[in-house]
């Protein structure tokens, strides 16, 4: 291998790295604080739940903990506190009664939908002072490597949000 | 205000909303699959822990929690962890001994150097398969709004990363 194509590799990987990078960077920084506009009311990971419930209930674990992009065993614990301060139920599925699956109370469901344009709100507070055309373009390449790492990637957890 | 104009702020927060949603995801697809891939070697947390410290050495516990956006908390059992295990060390600062630094041991600068390249291979190999230009419009968009969220971000955790 030539010392070019040896160079060109390593510029090749460095940008991945440096992408990487700051894709870490981003994501948490506004995790944070997203976390910490809503920690007042409910945790980012209860909020996570219920919000993936309002858009689908009576999911299962299994494809709740897919949603979630977490593992089941932390799913386990999310559900039996948020059941624990009645925001959702489990309920065995008629059919197989084996199976349980989980739905948002009364009281869970009047939660969520007071947070969710808050926390809408919040997202859209921390990324309006970027370029329109910027926000534009960083919507549609994320998208792009959500659908590369789809196929590509190999921890078995499929991007899952791809409807958003 | 006007329909119109109503209509045009709820565009721009699902937009914001779908962004935050894609990242999340690229996020949580791409960690989990490089956390698979050195999960033999290391966890992801100790690897970041000896990164920054490859990068700069003696880091007081406040510099290593901004750096890697963890909590103080979270960092202490880490930097407890890895001195157990003999890849870092505690010793306080000569001129203010109340002033702990970490250092890398011998042990760990080796563990480090070894899987900075590996890492390195696994990030480009989850990338390479974007269009070149995607790859580096991304990279580019990413850096933007990391250095937008730095100054815009209420959390207090500012973005160290930018370096990369």
């Amino acid at each position: 291998m030539t010392a070019r194509a040896l160079s060109a590799r390593t510029d090749t990987s460095d940008e991945a790295v440096s992408l990487w990078f700051r894709l870490l960077t981003c994501h948490a920084v506004m995790l944070g604080t997203l976390r910490q506009k809503l920690e007042d009311k409910i945790t980012l990971a209860r909020f996570d739940l219920l919000a993936s419930l309002s858009r689908s209930d009576g999911q299962t674990l299994a494809a709740l903990s897919r949603a979630l992009l977490v593992t089941a065993g932390n799913l386990t614990g999310l559900v039996d506190r948020a059941e624990r301060d009645g925001v959702v139920e489990r309920r065995p599925d008629p059919k197989d009664r084996r199976l349980a699956r989980v739905w948002l109370t009364k009281e869970g469901r009047a939660l969520i939908k007071d947070l969710l344009p808050m926390h809408a709100k919040h997202v859209n507070e921390l990324l309006r002072g970027l370029p329109a055309q910027d926000r534009k373009d960083l919507r549609r390449l994320l998208g792009g490597l959500r659908d590369h790492l789809s196929t590509h990637a190999t921890n078995g957890t499929k991007a899952q949000r791809g409807t958003a």
